[in-house]
């Protein structure tokens, strides 16, 4: 019924209000966007960070750069949200960028998993994490991204802020402490990590750095953009080159594709087959190889934390655009 | 020592031997063969079934369908060897085909892993395969194809021969009987799965059809085609379209990239980038989306069961001819 | 109310019924009867082998055979269930007898465990069963003892009939079918153990041998003999010695307490502290070193697989006769 | 060519010396002692906190308190030794009494297991420590016992004093520290076990008094105080009742045999038969119900952290005086 409903909105209300107007690509989003909200109440927001709980379920938002580094966006595309675990990628690549891929992949797999983002059962037997995208290999690359402090996380939000071009990008402090403060299984993991000698770290500032990076509030556009510099192998939306890498670019694309999107990654990438990486926070951010990148954001999660319209648009996106790699 | 050999060989004796005369893709081939060969020492023929110990670990043969359909090959490409896990694939498609991608997926998963290629591990806790490329999986999807005793084996010969063309193409019967009268850990597995109700059975006939896939013997260049007609989706390297599907075909390299390579997929994924399918019989089958078919041969394996000259070529050419997907 | 009904019917009526007459002992076996059907809801009939969900819910017996070897019984002791997981102390004692302990436990552990009985995954990492009192060891010890075809199995009923003095327990050929159709879990691990090297065993009529001997009909009678026989070390109720063994009674009682009683084994060991086997026909079967045997009988069983009123019955006789070994 | 010289050196040089004069008891402890030298290269010192690794591998000393309440002793048994795992046991005693069995079992399990002492593996799937002789259960019991800051450790540390009526009992602060520094492995579970709500705890305080509690320094007369203490439901060895209490007692031994030897619990039932538990800082308290108490102490370790010599002092007393509770 409800589906129903926006179908007869798109048809007969849309047209008039002239929203859809323009690219055949700003039509698809428009519409997908709302196909999406039907999806909204078969997720739930993330409550086991109490800030997190307190997101707005309605908010939807779909960005896309293009592949001239275009951006086209519908829906709540400004509204700020964390990016949780999509912090990981930039941590990862500032990891290898520092140490090489042999040295950080020494302390961690590559490897995909039916386990949840927060398992640390792997530890027991193998002394390292699974993966960078598993909440213990991204605490341990972010422990090896050198400095002092919150100098490791400063990077992080420097790397972020260049690839949005968005100065504005800045920590959710309430988040932080929340995170900070109820962290207890991420802090159990960070202790193990160091039993295993994985990093050096004097106290838990290197921690704190892993719930700092998890709490810094961006938008569906800047997901958009950071899909873009991946998919072009470190070109930015505007064509500035600083950070070109295609060995990372490819290394953090292929991770996404393993293990990016969770437990639910070897069947997402089976259905919309783009490597993409979500958040807690609600977003989705998408790289597709030598084209575009995508920014998803709506905070009602499925039970693998991925969120449920974020990923009707992904499917919807990659059938209609031939998006899949495969 | 060695590898300076060969690069020697390579520069002063191959010119003049007029072998690697021709196309730039074929002197790629031919030098990566040659260079291939240097890691000949490093792995072993597999001998946990007594006839696959019986290999020729000096064999290597390498063979390209061009994205026009046209074969190129270097070396032994004419040899045969057994398809072992790389009959997965095959046993796979047909099973979707037959009961559909819901069906099948309802008693597997689609996960990538870090356990080996026979661990039965996941059954404990999951009641069901991680993935169709381990053998538990490949176990489901054979018994999950229609037909009573040898029928299904048949039907997956029967498109083996249909893909390369080949209808010289058979069983290895002393391999069969080899792995029938070892195979109790196979066995094993293929009770448990029948008492999770994963498939019906009368008998041990459908282990059996398992068996005889894994014994089918094929050659480089089949395997070449094969990677091609996933490649072109379902579209056999002389245009003919009879098994032409992009759903399957795309499912196919996905859980090729995430799993293909048992629990090397993860950095095989990231290194090479190309869905590909290992066998222990010393193949591996690579199929570059909407481009080529790459079919190699070497039986000398490393730890995880995959042959190491094999993958120094795959490294080479997905690097030579950029062939990551990412 | 159906306790407070079960008081009043002993309060009112038993002493005019005249059968709580006798020694102390007796009394406390009626009124520990009585009590314990109020329990009988509270489990439910194993139905994982179609004819044990046939059992009779309702029928519930205890036996003791104290110090002197004399015979105390009260209600339904003369009613025949199968001996299931009890078989495997019996299976354990001739195991060990023929091919001594060391043999024995290099082809399994002395673990208690959290898992249950018949789980496999400690066959992925250890290669072996946990100990003889899950289905896997108890597969390995049946295979471990001598002879052709169903020989294990008779020298098993021997041996039960010698201990009960009981010529007429036999097998429940219908049990005995109905394991073996539906015992694929069994099977599946039967031939992963084989796989490792644990046994030789030409074809399945070893794991026959272990269903057979799961089919043996016995009473609670028997149960309490053969409690009394290991907490004697070997020696009859009526005193005979032909099989006296403190070493292997000794191991036989350790691996009851550690693991008898499948995952419930450590809380029994606590509340309880009887060394005992039960089996998922509703019997379990104590031994109190040094002093007495017990048997019960009632087949609703809890989600571990033991009779909820033999644990009352247990439990109440252990506080009552003060028979906990700790 | 060792052991004989101990032998002779027994035979020969013994009797003149006179040391060996006294009870039958005093006499085979003696030859106990001597003989148990012989194992003595056969472990090796705890290195994992670096402050044990200065352990003397030579110092062997038992204890024993006789049904009577006198103590035998042979050997190095003023030598001091931190108490570690052995503390798990008073630390269970006291959150049982101030919590109820109840209470502290809805957070820890009664099983038996073939994981080491310090596994985590149970806390992914349980969310609960498999049993309180494991670090894991050991850190919840103690953060159960009420009181602030170092509280709950100053009653450990008394009601040790009280049971071996020893006031010089006191911390080793250099193992402190040591375990403090590099505990990060308790740590870790420590965060782990408080995220999954097990206790209230605000600070690292709780975790710390874990670390004072092993590291509270006892001899091997102290431990067989407390084996008689246990053996005698709370009586102490000169026949004081203040903290009678059968019911924990049993527990505690029931806990013991079933775990109280790490993953050699098993092995160590079926061979030995006495509710023992060790520590890595070398002693084990050993508790024959009913009848003495039993302390060794030797630091030079097998893999699963058990005392060589103590183990053989244990298996000799065992058979010769028929102390097997089975």
């Amino acid at each position: 019924m409800k589906k129903l409903f926006y179908i007869l909105f798109l048809l007969v209300l849309v047209p008039k209000s002239g929203f859809a107007q323009g690219s055949k690509i700003d039509q698809l989003l428009f519409s997908t966007l709302i196909e999406s909200k039907a999806y909204i109440d078969k997720g739930k927001v993330a409550d086991y960070i109490p800030e997190l709980s307190k997101a707005n379920k309605n908010l939807v938002g779909v960005a896309l750069v293009d592949s001239l580094g275009n951006l086209h966006t519908k829906g709540d595309t400004k509204s700020k949200f964390t990016m949780q675990s999509i912090s990981k990628v930039i941590a990862l690549m500032l990891a290898v960028e520092e140490r090489g891929e042999k040295y950080v992949f020494e302390r961690m797999g590559y490897y995909g998993t039916d386990k949840p983002f927060n398992s640390f059962e792997a530890l027991e037997y193998r002394h390292k994490p699974l993966n960078p995208m598993m909440n213990a290999g991204a605490i341990v690359t972010t422990a090896l991204i050198k400095g002092k402090d919150d100098e490791a996380y400063k990077k992080i939000l420097e790397r972020v802020r260049y690839i949005t071009k968005n100065e504005d990008i800045n920590i959710n402090e309430a988040v932080y402490q929340s995170e900070k403060e109820t962290g207890n299984r991420n802090r159990g993991m960070f202790y193990l990590l160091k039993n295993f000698g994985l990093f050096d770290a004097e106290n838990e500032e290197s921690l704190n750095n892993y719930f700092r990076q998890c709490s810094i509030e961006v938008n569906a556009e800047d997901l958009a953009k950071i899909g873009y510099f991946f998919a072009h192998n470190g070109t930015r939306f505007d064509g500035d080159k600083t950070f070109y890498n295609p060995e990372i670019s490819k290394l953090i694309k292929s991770i996404m594709l393993t293990a990016g999107m969770y437990d639910y990654s070897g069947e997402y990438s089976s259905k919309i087959g783009i490597p993409s990486k979500s958040g807690v926070g609600g977003g989705i951010m998408a790289s597709v190889p030598g084209k575009i990148g995508i920014g998803t954001f709506n905070p009602s999660l499925d039970e693998q934390g991925n969120s449920v319209p974020g990923l009707y648009i992904m499917e919807k996106l990659s059938k209609e655009l031939n998006l899949s790699i495969f």
